[in-house]
């Protein structure tokens, strides 16, 4: 898809999954705390706690991979955000969940299979950020989407989207909510 | 409502409105790029754009509100972030649009009335990530929730929510998705 409207997959806020490689380890975590953070560069920006293995691996590559989640993985990124990477010695959670995967264009980390979209990004470096706010900052470098589920640059009407193609967005404690209706705004007149 | 629980406010990704004033004046925005960043302290992140007037009012006066708008605020969401409080000379968007509003308890930023829930917060000044990102930075000092959507700290399940009270998901172009399921995540087992 076109870098322009990458945007686009995390403006309604869904959850996703952040993925990143490095020196032949690699690991994947659910992420409710995401969001863009501008067009064209696309950028994301993507909160990760310090425990995370993912986050290891993401500052020691300078690169991580965002995968947008539909409704048939929400018990792979409800599993993946319950466990970390550290606890699952000897193997990694792709191998421990079975976790089908593509390698990326640009990028290390692994795109999990089964998304309804893709980022691969490079960390723009901002160490402050980092240590005292949790916060990541990548640019899009390449974007992949399931046409099934996105095209055009943007998502499908919510009525062509079956159930299971949806996106869940977190509520906590492994419950989630799912776009059931789409409605069109209208601009108010000024008085 | 408890601050520890403000982060769940934000955490399905719903599009927010932020507002602030200073010196006199006000504004309000609509903003899809908001995102928690932490529990304890409740720490946010919003991305505003370097034209919005709300910006200027907010680094002015050190602290905005976020208010998280329900479906049956669609249009006034729509229209606030539609429209720049530069575009309205001799008046604000609140008597443009004729937005009913709350005093806040501990900022001077007005909490758009009809929400579900409202954070009151400090800006945590980061120039550098404001300049280079358009990403701001605030800590949770008050937050307020309407029962009839919020209780006890989490969302009500959703169906016990009328649709007009669930949370609209910005999908572009004053098109939102609306939450209209529920699913309970199970955590799967290694192999």
């Amino acid at each position: 898809m076109e870098l322009k409207h990458a945007y686009r997959l995390l403006n309604t806020g869904a959850s996703v999954l952040v993925s990143a490689a490095h020196a032949g380890r690699r690991d994947v975590m659910a992420c409710a705390w995401n969001m863009a953070l501008d067009f064209s560069p696309a950028k994301v920006a993507v909160c990760l706690d310090k425990a995370s293995f993912t986050r290891e691996l993401l500052e020691a590559s300078g690169s991580f991979a965002i995968g947008v989640p539909c409704v048939a993985q929400a018990d792979l990124v409800f599993t993946v955000g319950s466990i970390s990477g550290r606890e699952l010695p000897g193997q990694d959670k792709f191998a421990a969940f079975g976790i089908a995967h593509h390698a990326a264009s640009v990028i290390d980390a692994p795109l999990v299979a089964g998304c309804i979209g893709w980022l691969e990004c490079r960390l723009i470096p901002e160490p402050h950020l980092q240590q005292a706010h949790d916060l990541f900052i990548g640019e899009a470098v390449a974007a992949w989407v399931d046409e099934r589920a996105f095209e055009g640059g943007k998502f499908r009407p919510l009525d062509d989207t079956p159930p299971a193609w949806r996106t869940p967005h977190h509520l906590g404690a492994g419950n989630f909510v799912v776009p059931g209706a789409q409605l069109k705004a209208r601009a108010q007149t000024s008085g």
